[in-house]
């Protein structure tokens, strides 16, 4: 018995750009479960670690003994719990932590279970375990955007002097090179990269509404709290300050890897809103690398193909650019998700009712969608086969006419700048109703020597700083992902 | 072994609202899986149908025998086939209908595998079983709307006469009335209502391009492609006319219970985008009851509550008004999604490289946010706690201020206009300032007799239209949703 | 002087897709102030229609006189008022009504002056006014669209047998014809003209709350009212029964073409939903048109023109498909502008704070995208250049692969399934590396005669359906834009 | 004649959140063909400041002589231009540049326009003026999130110890500060600050393919353009290298203030989608201030008020908040903007048909939005009115039940965990059956000194860390804005 017999799983049949990824993996329901549990498991292992030696104050929570913390740390495993039933129990409360918290206190020994989530909020454990997936997640998104970037790096590298047209509003404008475009590319990727980088994951600790109240004062002055043992036990000791809810805090980030916050951040959703906006905008920049893809692997102008075009049961010739295909449908789903992750920063009150919930299901499908479209473009672009005689194929296409820029500039110098484009005005309609290419025309033949004007019409002599902006855009390295998000 | 072991599963952990509906289970990826083979089971059944004793030309496919319909329809079970071995071959083409073929294929003898999938393309599968999946959450959904709307007629009855402060703008403006309110909400559930029952849900089948092309034309007219029997065996029976492809296409849809269409629809995406549009309202319309819902069981409104609020761990005392959160947390979503799917609109060629592919995921989330919605939209309305009482005390808050509006008319007509206005000005000012209520007050009552103002600042007296307006708004009748969609 | 040397004025500069055009004037801000007067002016003489006769109630407005109606509609000219200043004073209310309301009753008689907007609330006029901008720029939008959909019959209709590449994820799929393609592009716009003409635009009144309170009840019967003429005034009439609010409101309607509302849908945004659905289609549908013409028109395809190519200063031969382009930069922006007035549905309270003044701004600009879309749509459709030839060359591009599906089809009553696939492996190999054409191929050759060879392998011969489905969908009439949601 | 007459002008009539603003004046159409006529001289400036000396070579543009530098630059003044002429004539080539130049070339003498736009093409010139508008906006933007913060910070510090109720899931759940949760504001307006100032706005220059082919080599070596000169000029010298176009890119930038691009992005839009997310982050900050204000100012709950709440002209005792429902209507629009922007990151060729065309209008209206919403937000921090002793009163509402969780901590050591949480069910039964209050209730006072009862039920006594919390939040200071996005 698996997934499959059970109709409501979605087990990725309806996103193929995702399906079968290790982000996909990373951020499963089973998944933010073990995260949850990872969270629960921080908690006592901070509140154990800050509060050794004091017993519980009758205002709060204090410390906790360490072997709970073991026991409970050795029980909070996925793959014990009932994940669906988990998530049926949580329409009761609305989250699946309450679920959660009977399940893993009843996995543990009855003097162990009061520590379990003692002080926490529901959101403190989600808003974590969202954090501890988006971490595991971002560290793969950054490893296939690294390799993406190296592909193309090799594409615009060896391509860096190879002539194609270059396209404005779908026509032929002036020539470009492929390793221009390619280094354009892996830009964005490196865009892309550097903005994932930089979003701040921070742990989520605050209590009920916040305040860090049910945490209590931990670790008071021993000097104070046990009078007889003063004397001695300090001398050459400074004496201790009390800790406050704010240490464990610390500790409790330290503990997962995460950073630190500020401040409890349940109503101040900065690194949602980030998140959603670094996805989408990875999204988005593999997104151009597969509309060009896209465009130039038609059939038309077949420019470029994927190695493995997905095929057609019908029709066999068929090779489709099924890579870029799903970058694509990704890249279309991607920016309104994050549109509903920059909604949910206008979250009342100190903890919102329908803000936050409205957040875990499109965080997690953007991270699936960023996921595999990072997985899948560096597929694409390792694999990207390039056509340069059909790329100078094309750019003959206009006969010409694709550097009629340069030539409109060299006749200015010649017959001013009025004649020069009346001039080109004639002499495009020619090219374009008889065919005669530009190096022929009588008129042009008549005004430049033959050598020149077969030289001015020549693209390849018309790049531009092509190459020097390719060997620009190479010196640009990738900033490297180890640590992605947790400092 | 269940899906909670398998850690890629969404089984609903991050979407209490539609976790355990009848929705969620009609769209999951089983559901999905028996769907598209519901639709290659239709076809065959179809070819089989409308080209009985026909046989298969060379140029097509023509009929399809029936005991091979039957075959392949007693094989094409759901529960058979392993979904997530489908979902992860889909990758390669990018859809899961090459991989689905190539499994019902194998369940089949090998005679019969060739009329498997004949004819069609891969979105012809896929976009039929959208529509099926549709067509049977939107019966779901209509039930619950409809359930919906007969808890808040009830509500609309019991309370039309129940005072309450109208509020604009966060503040108490003139009285108005909980069965207005609740009339209001049922108008709105009863608009969405019509809006999915309106959407039309044809089937899909086209061909590679949508022109038929490989359906071929069937049971051409025996009289003419038979010339020797014609004679006999057409005694008092009119001439056949051959039947073309567009037969199929009919009887392909009726199978179904589908609409027929006008023509293929692989790139002129009116169906996907009616749902969405017609899926974002309804959650939309819902999500207005819950925000009201909201705000009126606020600690310090108190006016309503859910009969069943959602406990905490922590804190005892706490009723969360969670359905209401749940519905709220899916109106935040909706939009975003509907938006994506009106993008699909623009889609290039034929059949489009990523745009509809975007479809497939966003479509499903909003089946299930609208049906997730509905349902607990149904909860809640038919569980509604009302408190009357506090509707009355709120409505005493502001001293009569609440009626200033009405006081203003009357007093146009004893001192004028202008003056009208400054003296409700410092009315005001006394009110808010030390608390002197305006059947109270000096000037006032200089100018009104003491009953009369009384009369006049009682909140019960101005409630305009309200309890005509709720009359005519329940005349509405709620659309009957037996046949969603499939005319 | 013009708004040219006001620097925070929007005249259509960054939206060239609108500018210029009808929707453009019927949308901008003086034609929206001109919507707030005609609301004004229809609310006074309704008022006056409905109460002739009858004295100001001390509880409410009752009835106008008719000379105040008609000094009132007299004044209510945009141009007589000053829009900038009244825009600048709406900051301190949030809504342009307040000072509307101070500058109309200051541009009449004194005692004119107290008739102004008497019982309305801003929120009355101003969806009063979005729907009467609405259904003027509906009526331009459906008359745009109506001729965008005859020329596409006229292009249908011409094209019906014009045989090109079906394309599919990018690739030429099966042969389709051109006519097929246009009739689909005309299906969407009358999807989109019916949407449009089904959205109901209904006039908003309900005063402060939506109670209609203020506006009293009006036309008491004369005879209970005033016993002393009872006797006679009545003889032969049935006595009258009261008037209520509800009366006004109709006859409100009435004066302004809008349908009669139900109930005040102040926070019940059916309307705005609607309209931004159907806009948003709109724009889809012709996105797809656009998106189409973007691609047959890039330099390597040439199949279609527009007649007016747009110019590039410094490249004169490029003839930039401008008009697609503009149409194409709406159909990105408009399912965003949808989703917020989806959005808007959840509006708490009797009146929202926030979310009803989020929906004006985007509303409109939907009504200009979708307005500068259409008659954009219609010039491009009207002057589509079709090249007959070009699209047969594309068609032999693959050297008979194109119709690989047929030759499959063929190949499988010769050599079985499973040969035939394989056999067709071979022949497109043998075609995509060697060049050989299809019906030249050794191992076709040598089992299908070279005639019949040559004719399966002609596009032209496997068209499918395509010219009856062109005939199907030109029978579908266009609806009557007369009249358009104002019933 | 003003824009008032004019009937297709937005002069700001629907969009009160912004009328008015500096941000409205910074991004009008006429501020916009400014910034292009900046965008034009800054060209001719750095070509002349480039190639000083250099005659224009055959193959390039070469340098501008400074005369004509000089004469364009004083020509290039919007006010001069009618910019409703040139949206018009937008239509034809599908943006603006080509008839602003048109216009500036028959602005100046006949010699000095041919050096008008020179080698640029229309997207260098729109790009870089959306920058540069982009630019002035921040400037202002950013000096109102700085009030903002600064008055944010003042309410913070002056009620860091004043309690009031931390609303969950809109119910009480336990204590909180006001000066807590002006902190949390505070810290959301630097983090909106923050993202904008990370915005890097460069300067775009690529001319038509972004291959900076039209701009040529510029000042080629000295030595050997003029061979008599040679032998001296230079000795001791080494000799020039001839500068590249970058070079012209870094010297065009640097005449704007803006930075310089790494590679022409006419396809790779990073600043685009930056700013997009920044801004609608900035609203959504923004928005959760706004939310709260709104809530806060309920009628009910009274907490906060504005200092200017809008009027009501039939209902004189409201006092609308109108700032936060403004400030609430951008934060309900912008995020559907942004997601426009990042869905232009997919745009295809070297320069796209509309993905480029989608973008301004949406980035226009998301920096009038943000620009208006700070505005708005900086006078409503700064006129905030709080009531402590309304948060008082409200904190007592549930009689002591919003220090349940304290208590239950309490009794978790007396008589364990089990027992706590019954007792409590028990005790809060009573407080909301029968209305007594929890240092009354008898079970308590069996187990709990009256005293120590008294306190524990002191919702001042359960602030947790608030003080604490808000302390470390104003030690984070505000960025400097100056210089914003410029580097």
């Amino acid at each position: 018995l698996s997934s499959a017999d059970e109709s409501f799983a979605d087990v990725g049949l309806l996103s193929p750009v995702r399906v079968g990824t290790a982000v996909e993996a990373a951020t499963g329901d089973r998944a933010f479960l073990q995260a949850m549990l990872d969270a629960e498991c921080a908690l006592v292992r901070a509140q154990a670690e800050v509060g050794v030696g004091v017993g519980v104050g009758a205002d709060g929570v204090g410390g906790v003994p360490s072997w709970a913390a073991e026991e409970i740390s050795a029980a909070a495993r996925a793959e014990r719990l009932d994940v669906r039933k988990i998530a049926l129990r949580a329409r009761a409360g609305g989250n699946p932590v309450i679920p959660l918290v009977d399940d893993l206190a009843a996995a543990v020994s009855a003097r162990a279970a009061p520590y379990v989530h003692r002080g926490a909020t529901s959101q403190d454990i989600v808003d974590t375990a969202l954090m501890l997936v988006a971490a595991r997640s971002l560290a793969v998104l950054g490893d296939d955007l690294r390799e993406t970037a190296e592909a193309l790096e090799r594409l615009a590298a060896r391509h860096r002097g190879t002539p194609m047209a270059g396209r404005t509003l779908t026509q032929h404008a002036v020539p470009t090179t492929f390793g221009l475009k390619a280094a354009g590319w892996r830009a964005l990727v490196l865009d892309a990269a550097e903005r994932l980088a930089a979003v701040r994951l921070p742990a989520q600790l605050g209590g009920a509404a916040g305040t860090l109240a049910a945490f209590g004062a931990v670790n008071p002055d021993p000097v104070n709290s046990d009078p007889d043992t003063g004397g001695e036990g300090c001398v050459g000791h400074p004496p201790l300050t009390p800790l406050t809810p704010l240490t464990l805090v610390d500790a409790f980030a330290a503990e997962l890897g995460l950073a630190a916050p500020d401040l409890p951040w349940h109503c101040l959703r900065t690194p949602i809103a980030d998140l959603g906006s670094a996805l989408a905008f990875a999204v988005g920049a593999l997104g151009k690398f597969a509309a060009d893809v896209l465009l130039l692997s038609r059939t038309e102008i077949g420019e470029v193909a994927e190695n493995l075009g997905g095929g057609s049961s019908a029709m066999p010739h068929k090779a489709n650019p099924v890579r870029a295909t799903l970058i694509a449908s990704a890249a279309r789903q991607a920016p309104a998700l994050a549109a509903i992750l920059l909604g949910s920063l206008t979250a009342e009150d100190e903890r919102p009712a329908g803000a936050w919930h409205a957040e875990w299901q499109p965080l997690r499908d953007l991270l699936r969608l960023a996921g595999g479209a990072a997985y899948t473009a560096a597929a694409l672009a390792d694999g990207l086969q390039v056509f340069p005689e059909r790329m100078a194929a094309n750019l003959r296409l206009t006969r010409g006419l694709v550097v009629s820029e340069r030539l409109v500039a060299v006749l200015r110098d010649l017959v001013g700048p009025g004649e020069a484009k009346a001039l080109m005005g004639r002499v495009t309609q020619r090219c374009a109703a008889e065919g005669v290419p530009l190096d022929r025309d009588p008129e042009l033949s008549a005004l430049i020597p033959a050598d020149r004007l077969v030289e001015l019409v020549d693209p390849v002599g018309y790049l531009g700083s092509a190459a020097e902006l390719v060997d620009r855009a190479l010196t640009r390295a990738l900033i490297p992902t180890s640590g992605t998000g947790t400092k």
